[in-house]
């Protein structure tokens, strides 16, 4: 006796999601089972027109659903200024922050020898045809902070060695409300090297 | 700036089933954009279909694709003695153990006053129908060992005090492999009252 055919079939869909287990995508599958008529529909629509729907900004490569994405269409914004990220779900996480008033570039992930992942493969390129003929004053690279981030930032800077621009990351210590006792050496290392001063009466 | 409408419903999708939260639905619907297309087919129609497609055994209650499940349609199970159990999801992890070798009742899941499930609700009328025509001898009342579980359990016990039938629940005690200090104080409880001889020089 196993799950008729449509139930392992949802359940080996649910297993290829990152973080889903067996036992998780059973529990899933079973659940959607018991969702209203509603729900079912707009989720198997979502799902079959996902890819089809979203598409990629023409200049930043955010996610947007025409040729620009809101962001870059947004007249308002500081167009000098670009914040470099690795996913289009951080230009998000920092647009929910509001205090970013420039605009963005995003990355087609982090350069990553060891995935195959090289330098030509992430949409650096475009960025640096964006500084050569937009007038970009300021680029912040905003990637997390792994061997892979770090590299990628890296390349970056060196790349724009030569460019007019200012290049900068955003900074890494300890994050506000966090205990000590539970930050990695290597964070702490950094605050300490970064330290801020606050007064100086030497 | 938020996710595109089809990535927004999505997320939206994801928050309905259990366990998944806003930030997990997040990363659940970012990952739905990468899987390669045959599985997002397979996956938006198996949402689409599973409610119509996954029919209930008409003896048994049991998850099936036509009128009868596998298990009742298999003649070589004894079918004189039942498994009563809550859950369409327990016949199949009984099945996985495979030394049951009876078949099964399923209830639409347990007694709970204070969710206004009355005795009425879950298919118990069927199961004394079944016991009165088919000719059972054994129930084994196979239910989780919760408030509720005890009392559909006890519900059915008394029901079938006038019937011809031996009635018994699952054995409750300590889980082979676990740690006793991780055990509940009422599992070890029941552990000692149902303590089992193994020698008697008394």
């Amino acid at each position: 006796m196993n799950y008729p055919t449509t139930i392992a079939n949802l359940i080996e869909c649910y297993k290829k999601l990152p973080g889903i287990g067996g036992k998780t995508a059973e529990r899933l599958a079973l659940a959607t089972l018991n969702l209203p008529d509603e729900i079912t529909d707009v989720f198997s629509d979502s799902i079959k027109n996902v890819k089809n729907n979203t598409k990629r900004c023409q200049r930043c490569n955010s996610f947007c659903e025409n040729d620009l994405c809101d962001i870059c269409k947004d007249k308002t914004r500081d167009e000098s200024v670009i914040c470099v990220v690795e996913d289009p779900k951080n230009v998000i996480l920092f647009e929910k922050v509001g205090v970013f008033k420039g605009v963005y570039h995003v990355l087609n992930g982090l350069i990553s020898p060891l995935d195959g992942v090289s330098p030509d493969d992430i949409n650096i390129d475009a960025l640096l045809k964006r500084i050569k003929d937009e007038n970009i004053k300021e680029v912040i690279i905003a990637v997390k902070p792994t061997i892979e981030g770090e590299t990628t930032a890296l390349y970056i800077s060196k790349l724009l060695e030569k460019e007019p621009v200012m290049v900068s990351t955003i900074a890494h210590g300890i994050p506000l409300g966090s205990e000590m006792e539970y930050m990695d050496s290597l964070t702490l290392e950094i605050a300490i090297q970064e330290r801020k001063k606050i007064s100086d009466k030497q």
